[in-house]
């Protein structure tokens, strides 16, 4: 069994925002030469997600709305979490979106359908946080 | 290290639905011979979700008024990702019931609670789709 | 390829509750023995949850009211799951908040950020449910 373990850094200028990590992950895979297994990345944070769905700027729109009408950030008096910080509602959103993905990897390449993109969700940024990525395999 | 990979089929007679695929995935798991390891199933498309609840048809009802409240269909308009299509709803509904699950294979089957039944949830349907199942382990 | 399994016990005696389990799950990691792989986690029972966010009491108070507002348990009436029952609303809790988190390990310890903690969500306790443990590497 060959294992593979790599952190990638992210700092957004804004609070919110998608980052399409498609690209990075699979320079990863390349990097592990594994072919056959399973691919962990997840937020090493709290207040942010991995994803997978379209690369669709109207979507990820509909997204930002969507997540904000569900765990609203303001007003930030309305969650007790909300003493020294102000991110109640980016745990909320997270939990949502979900912590990590599991991907399967065929013949040394990600086994994705035709639209599947991963993605870093952040809801708390302006502030350096990381991701892990994790391959198991042969 | 063993590993095993199989494309599912689908396609629904309605635009939602929720299918109980147990009985498919321990198909696949008989046709592995893993015996021990990680079994992951995920939807290859962004519209529909795999998750793991009751087999229950009152709680598949619960389910659809409740994710519909969540993340209406319509009015399509209200979503910026319904130019050309009309599914944004179901990129949501999907988000919030996952892409994915990974199950443990104890003694070459599912190692499952009581009432655990995995299905594959439909949010898009009326043309063929994809679901993903990749087992590694022993 | 090494495996571990072990089957986690809880009875809570509230309907709804947050236990930290980090610490039994770091007992299962080093009775495995294992130093590079993953670690399922998942509840077994389809009216709990595993997840992964911060020890922070102020934070699960606003999960408990936040979970309220999206999946009110009463009126128990408004459920068709609610005939013999009364736990749909738990149902969908466990669906927001997820049936398991992976977890990678390296160098023989959880390789999770500054804040991880795992937690077992029960949404319909004061009765034995049990949490599974499958660890899989070398």
């Amino acid at each position: 069994m060959k294992s593979y373990r790599k952190e990638l850094w992210f700092e957004t200028k804004t609070r919110r925002e998608f980052i399409n990590i498609t690209p990075t992950l699979e320079q990863c895979l390349e990097e592990s030469g594994i072919q056959e297994g399973l691919f962990l990345c997840n937020a090493m944070h709290i207040t942010s997600s991995i994803f997978i769905n379209d690369d669709e700027s109207g979507l990820h729109h509909d997204m930002e709305i969507w997540l904000e009408k569900l765990a609203p950030e303001k007003p930030h008096t309305q969650y007790k979490h909300n003493g020294f910080e102000d991110n109640a509602d980016a745990h909320l959103k997270r939990s949502v979106m979900g912590r990590e993905v599991v991907i399967a990897i065929t013949e040394g390449r990600f086994d994705f359908g035709p639209w599947e993109q991963v993605f870093y969700a952040e809801f708390d940024g302006k502030r350096k946080k990381r991701v892990l990525v994790k391959i198991i395999g042969e």
